[in-house]
């Protein structure tokens, strides 16, 4: 199974074409661009350059949360757009879990931390066993404080801690004497890889939807969303 | 440091521009195309989408060797070409270190192996600390045999097998006794960010040179010369 994965979710943008779980072609770029500007031309000539046409993929994966809204909104219109173009079936992938498929290869505890700001992180916790990643938590925005609690009570050892919101993380978890270490530079980020990977779980399980039915997953509401049932609440207080 | 990366020693290609041990961008493919068509496009279309110009950058790296002998004939020839046009440094990178640079996250030793054909792997041994790699041998092409005669006598722990000749190595390690396990996939391959990783170690050193000193790494004569020296060894004998 052809799968042509985007990766929009925070800084970095990435785009990958893999053959079930062998990488193909991927393109990585932190440079600081906008990732209107950067993600489908990426996608374009990733394609372009493997001689593979669009209706030869068979399966559009993107993030699809949580993450920056804006970059999430951007990942999944793409996603959108080709699906549209080649008739082809999408996977929603989590960010998170497709962070942690780059530490599969190593063994015990991961931590996929994006910084989620307002003190949260967008988390969830996963076990690799060499081969195989399996969820511990869903994915969820969680304060520091929280996380450290539950870590005291559940964590069956050290913290392998992925994502951009890793040191923020890690120091955390070692300021409260919880055993965590960073992944290593190369895995550290967000990869379209990992998000074919985790596409590939999902197709597996027949959970592969039409572009139409693709959504972002915020996990939490958006800073204009969030303002504004503040408004009505408080006008409502005041009625 | 900018340091733009290019990795053209087997089968996948790949191009990554770094600043120091950081990931900017990076393209990689392994598609099938002939390096020839694929790997200078794919520097120029990094720089480009990143809005970097070749003037910008500090050192061009390329895996000198070993490997295929057209492959790096190809980097190489790329590297001196892009450092004469821009007046660069060039830093000739091991293969197999560049390659053991993608596992410096974990703990233990490392066989990084080519396919060299005719019984032979390319082969270096490497241990990783969790967060840099440490050489234990020297580069040199080896029989199976040899490899695993030294490795009875001197490995300290289980080997992790990284390289596109990982498979092969694995499985006669894992016949002979010997605790062997394949690096997971996504840090199986050759891949430019490893090369720049071992260029910055090199720049540290002061161990760069101009382009016209890069010379390609064989660790053994081609075929063409190995049958020129049988046939003169031949000649003499019968002479």
């Amino acid at each position: 199974m052809k799968i042509l994965a985007l990766e929009s979710s925070a800084v970095a943008a990435s785009v990958a074409l893999c053959e079930d779980h062998t990488l193909i072609a991927q393109s990585f770029q932190n440079s600081g661009l906008t990732h209107s500007q950067t993600l489908l031309p990426m996608a374009e000539h990733l394609l372009a350059s493997c001689g593979v046409p669009l209706s030869q993929v068979d399966l559009i994966a993107v993030a699809a949360g949580p993450g920056s809204f804006t970059g999430l909104r951007i990942g999944v219109a793409t996603a959108k757009g080709l699906a549209w173009a080649a008739q082809l079936p999408c996977a929603g992938c989590s960010t998170l879990e497709s962070m942690a498929w780059n530490l599969a290869g190593f063994q015990g505890e991961i931590c996929a931390a994006m910084d989620a700001r307002r003190h949260q992180i967008y988390h969830a916790r996963f076990r690799a066993d060499g081969e195989s990643i399996h969820r511990l938590s869903p994915d969820r925005a969680i304060s520091l404080q929280d996380l450290i609690a539950e870590l005291k009570e559940t964590a069956a050892g050290p913290q392998l801690v992925v994502g951009d919101g890793a040191e923020l993380c890690c120091n955390a978890l070692r300021e409260a004497g919880i055993p965590a270490q960073l992944a290593p530079p190369n895995l550290r980020m967000q990869s379209a890889w990992g998000v074919a990977r985790a596409a590939l779980e999902l197709a597996k399980e027949g959970k592969t939807v039409p572009g139409d039915q693709l959504v972002p997953v915020y996990h939490r509401l958006s800073q204009a969303e969030r303002e504004r049932l503040e408004r009505e609440q408080a006008a409502k207080t005041t009625e």
